[in-house]
Parts: structure tokens; sequence; C-alpha cells
């Protein structure tokens, strides 16, 4: 096992999601292993409630402490994992993050729902990561992506034709225009250059629309490319 | 019905997804519809195949014009929606595209696979919209979160006491501490000034907490506030 990822939540059906396509293929052949606790059956309130109210009047239920910590207590028998928290007070999830964390051997995931956690719980939190600036129902649906892109970095769990897009990315430069048959579609064909079997031409061509697809597309990833001789002539070709 | 969803994709049960939960809810209560096509369905390749090899060269698949299109033609039968097409292309999501798009009545969600699509694919979308700087396994993972973020905008989607985050982030601040009972949890108590009664107090202390807890975590947000008088005083008491 490559990576051992324990999640706590209150909703373990969500993680049936990682049965499918490529994280569903990497389970199967062993490489990672994803384990959903269902927070709910750590309470020892009565009512089974996990939430409660707010101490000093809001609107809002908070998420209790007792099962939470109860919870990481028993994951942490058997897994040495930070404990990573999902909530709006953690640096923004990139792709440096997700390479950082593909490196670890276990990680513990904790989801929040309703208004929040008690502030209590952050002492046995050792990371927040937060997805971006907009607010979700629930932590699962930012757990989900981000233990997605980790996933997808351990070796073994993407086949080589699979393995493409992050060289581009990592470049800092967004993708160039790709084709695939048919040769023309509904009246639009593929740009010739790329039938024409001259290999320095089309890494000529498509390392051209990359910049320019980039440079209009995200001026902010652009300004941070150290422009090569030849980049500079392919921008100024125009 | 608020607002119809209709997806994209070739893995329909990873939106089993929204069975649970505050969007389950949503959708028994028919406030909002969400409908995941197969894009497999709609191939006319006879091995059903939905991707091919990329003209030019180069490592990765592509998913072919044929089949997306033809789907998105059937469901624009019945959808006026947008599409959109979750990739790095797009502007970051945040709150107010969140907030934007919750207005809608219909939208239509194209989620690629493998290496990305065919370009002339593009001349179909109305949108493109990234979740992020990381790569994921699919465009479903970054859909999902974005569905998520959006549909709790509807009215009728939350419950009254599940509505109260967002004000506070639409401030721009970050949550102050919240606490809920018990009131001592393994040696750690809950700040006396909750259980004061006092409401004015406790206004300025969360205020007060809040606003160290932006400048300490999110320093970008911080320098977007407009700090008041009171903020001002808050923050020299220290």
């Amino acid at each position: 096992m490559e990576l051992t990822i324990d999640i706590l939540t209150l909703f373990p059906e969500m993680f049936n999601i990682f049965d499918y396509s490529i994280i569903g293929r990497a389970k199967n052949k062993g490489i990672i292993d994803i384990k959903a606790h269902n927070i709910r059956d750590y309470t020892l309130n009565k009512h089974n409630k996990t939430d409660d109210y707010t101490y000093g009047g809001g609107a809002g239920m908070l998420m209790t402490p007792q099962p939470i910590v109860d919870c990481i207590e028993y994951i942490k028998k058997s897994s040495k994992g930070k404990v990573i928290f999902l909530g709006p007070r953690g640096k923004t999830f990139n792709q440096s993050m997700a390479k950082k964390l593909s490196k670890e051997k276990e990680l513990i995931f904790l989801c929040g729902h309703y208004e929040g956690i008690d502030e209590r719980i952050y002492k046995y939190i050792d990371l927040e990561i937060s997805l971006g600036d907009f607010v979700l129902t629930g932590g699962e649906m930012a757990c989900i992506p981000i233990i997605d892109s980790i996933s997808r970095m351990i070796p073994g769990v993407l086949a080589r034709n699979e393995s493409f897009t992050e060289e581009s990315f990592y470049e800092g430069l967004l993708e160039y225009p790709q084709y695939t048959r048919p040769e023309c579609f509904r009246n639009e064909s593929v740009p010739k250059i790329l039938l024409s079997g001259h290999h320095d031409n089309i890494r000529k061509w498509r390392r051209k629309q990359a910049l320019l697809i980039t440079r209009e597309k995200r001026p902010d990833l652009f300004k941070n490319i150290k422009l090569s001789k030849e980049d500079k002539k392919l921008l100024s070709d125009d």
C-alpha cells in the first residue's frame, strides 16, 4: 500500500465516488486505501447527536468535540498520518501541496459540517486546507477533489498515457489545442501542420499556441514564465 | 424546480454523491434536479470508444467531438442552460460566480477526462471554469464541489440554521472561534465571556477574534477589509 487515507465524515457513502475510474482502479490494485469513518458511530450522546447550539448565541449548529476527538484517537491506533481539516482558515490547495502530500504514507482527513467545528478540536488538527474562496455544504465536497489530486500523483496510479497533462501544468503553461479523429468534424478540420509529420514544426506550433493561450487566459501564469529566445521569436511571428 | 442541472460525464454513478445530505434533501423537495448523462451512450464508434489518439503525436488520449456534441444537442432539446466546461483555461471558481450561477434556471456541465478534449468542442462551450491550480483525474472532481456551492445558494436549499457561514464569508472575514457543549472538554473550557449573557461584549469579542484570525491566516483578505473605528480600537486593545 502506497497511501492509506482515513476520513472522518458524517456521510461515508459519499466516498463511494472513489469506486470508479482511475482512483477505483488504484484501490483495486492495492496502491491506495480509502477508509471513511462515520463520526456518528463515535458519539456518546444518547440521541446520537454530533452537533449542538453555539455558546454565546448564533443561528448555526456546531460539531461537538467528543465524537470527533474519539474518532481521531481510534484512527491513530493504526495510522501515523497528519490530521488534515478542510476549512476556510487553511492555505488554498494547489499542485505543490498535492505533490508534497502524495509522498506521505498515511493521511487523515476531517470533514466538517453544519456551521463549523468547536474551536477545541483544532488542537487535534495538524494542517488546515481550503479548496478555494467559496462556501460548500460540507468538508466532503472539498476533501474529494483534494484526495483525487493527491492520489493521482502516486506512482502506479496513472497509466503511462494518462500522465501527460502534468508536465505542461508544471511548466506553468496551459495546454496547447489538441485534436483527435475525425480529421474533419462538422466542417472543421484539424490544423494541417499536425498532419504534416514534421515533428519540429509541430513542436514549435504547439509551443506558440500554449504561449498564446496562456497569455490570453491566464496572464497571472504568463508573467512568471521565463521566455526563451525561441519563445520570443514565436510570439513575434504573428 | 428552481434549477435543473444536466451533466455530461463518463461516470454518471459519481453523481450519486448528491443523493445525501443537504443537496439530497433539496432534490427530494423538488428544488433542484441533477441529471447525469453518460457520454458513452452517444458514441457512434462501433467499439463504444469516446477517446482517440492525438494528431501530431503525444502520449495522451483525447475525448472525441462526436459523442460530446451529440449529447449536448440532445440535452439542449429540453434545456436552455449555458454549457460549462471544467478546465484549466477557465476563471478560478469563487463565491461570486456561485452566486451568479445560482440565479440561472438551467445549467449544463461538461466533465472532461483523459488528457483533454478535442479543440473543436470549445465551439459548443459557453463558459470554462477552473476549480484551482491543481490537476484532477477528471472534470467530475471539479464539477461536484461547484454544483454543491451553486446549489446551496438557491432559496430553500439550506434550512434557516444552516445559512450562517455565508454572511461572515461575504464580509471578507474568517469566522470567529465557536464553541458548543460541553462547557469543559478534556480540561479546556469555553471562554467565560460566551457564558456571560452580555450580548454586546460577546459581539465585540467575536469581531476582534475574527479580525485577528483573518489577519493571521489570510492577510490577503485582511488587507481588503475596511476597518471601522471600533475595529481599530479592538485591535489596539491587545
